[in-house]
């Protein structure tokens, strides 16, 4: 791979999810980083002319952010996490990208992205069944946002704890601000649309950044039918640092992107849309060799 | 999907795999049975113009049937299990196809096929680090096979016991033949190639048939890196009926190999050259919202 020309990655957005693409860029071989820059630096972004852009910005900005940049010919990873919006957001990315002959690839992280092809795979191998998706322990960052807003929190943390079957407990730890009580703070969550749905324990702790880890992890089980045979089950765990999988998925599939655009084949596709072995450095036919 | 046309499958050879093909496209609502075939009824075969061959030949015939079949014009899917040879199957029948408009898709079982497919996401999320295949407890066909070339041999059976880190155990049930000690026999099969590297225990029963069960499994792990991270884990049990699942997925990738077909994009590919949403039936916009 050395002798071909590198990938160029521009990093925009400069976060815990830009630092990632920073470094797993920084140990591939076939890409370099072209530069990294803050939301508002778009102009500065084009001057460097790269192949493809990762947005490590927030995934509300996405799709904006995601269409000026297929609208000037760029294309784009992002790590889209709404998962109600992600089909309107395809559709949306896919004709600019189409337009514009660009590859937009939506959603590159674990959950959704990684776990979205585990999901699909499973439900190829037993077309019938259930698939149940198990967070966690880990950080939810949208709870955490949610529990941050609440008026009296000086800082929260919401984990979400596994119970299986897809139900989740959330435990929300909390400092409070001078002047609040604990009992007006935990009711304010417990009433919350995020958390009124699930099990939810709020605790008061003096210092919420003690408790700062990016550990997360997953559990997918189906069981399920292959043919006429019932019983078939298959159970996958990962237990992971968030930020660096993310990254890492979001550079993976910026090189199926560059593979894609190679093959004039423009759009917006998510996960479950690309070939396994277009993620992968390298000639395929190792790959082919070393994996099937 | 039932106002479209339906795939026209074949099935040739009609073993465990073939039957479990029919039960797996009796399940489909895309699919219908143009015609089940034994080896040498290529020409009853040609003559009810299928879509697409599904091949349950043993694994050593299906590089010379696919070819031929390839030849005519015909899509073909196999589940072609001899590991080594792979790269050079891939290459001569990604010729053939490519040549005739065809499509073929090779070694599309679970190991080779699904696992691979799990291998290639491993290496994608942890770029650096030890994957490990652990087979079984399941009978092993190549391992059976050899054991009942054994001389004095009646019957055989070879379960695959996992001890970890890729390392199996063979436990080798045998029926001895009547003139015949089981001393020589277990030494014989000692001795034999397919047992000499591997931890292997010959037990002599009264009845081998009685022994029959088609359950299989297998547990992939992989811990690497992902980034500049370390001890990012993945891990994945699977514990099927061996037959039901390979058909169910040969079937899966008979509906990728049509969509391949439909773009005109001719040529042989293994699983982790497929995107995983064309194995499912029906619309991709539904499938991204439901699984991504």
């Amino acid at each position: 791979m050395q002798t071909e020309k590198k990938t160029r990655v521009a990093i925009l957005g400069y976060g815990n999810i830009g630092k990632a693409v920073e470094e797993a860029v920084s140990m591939t071989n076939d890409m370099t980083i072209a530069g990294i820059f803050h939301h508002d630096e778009t102009d500065r972004l084009n001057a460097c002319h790269p192949d493809i852009v990762l947005l490590g910005v927030p995934s509300r900005e996405v799709p904006g952010t995601a269409e000026r940049l297929l609208s000037t010919g760029l294309n784009t990873v992002d790590s889209f996490d709404i998962h109600t919006q992600i089909p309107t957001v395809h559709k949306l990315l896919n004709d600019t990208a189409r337009t514009h002959n660009a590859v937009s690839i939506l959603s590159a992280g674990w959950d959704p992205g990684s776990d979205s092809v585990f999901r699909t795979l499973m439900e190829a191998l037993m077309p019938s069944g259930l698939t149940y998706t198990d967070f966690g322990p880990g950080r939810s960052m949208g709870h955490t946002v949610a529990a941050k807003h609440i008026e009296g929190v000086k800082d929260a943390l919401s984990m979400t704890i596994p119970l299986g079957t897809g139900i989740h407990r959330r435990m929300v730890y909390v400092e409070i601000k001078d002047g609040y009580s604990y009992d007006n703070v935990r009711d304010a969550i417990l009433q919350d649309d995020y958390f009124a749905h699930d099990e939810t324990h709020v605790i008061e702790v003096e210092n919420v950044q003690a408790l700062n880890n990016v550990a997360h992890g997953v559990h997918l089980t189906r069981n399920g039918v292959s043919g006429t045979t019932h019983n078939q089950r298959i159970d996958m765990t990962m237990t992971i640092n968030n930020p660096a999988l993310t990254g890492q998925i979001m550079v993976a599939s910026a090189r199926a992107a560059m593979r894609l655009a190679e093959r004039k084949h423009y759009g917006c596709f998510t996960m479950i849309e690309l070939a396994p072995v277009d993620l992968l450095e390298g000639g395929k036919e190792e790959w082919i060799k070393k994996l099937v």
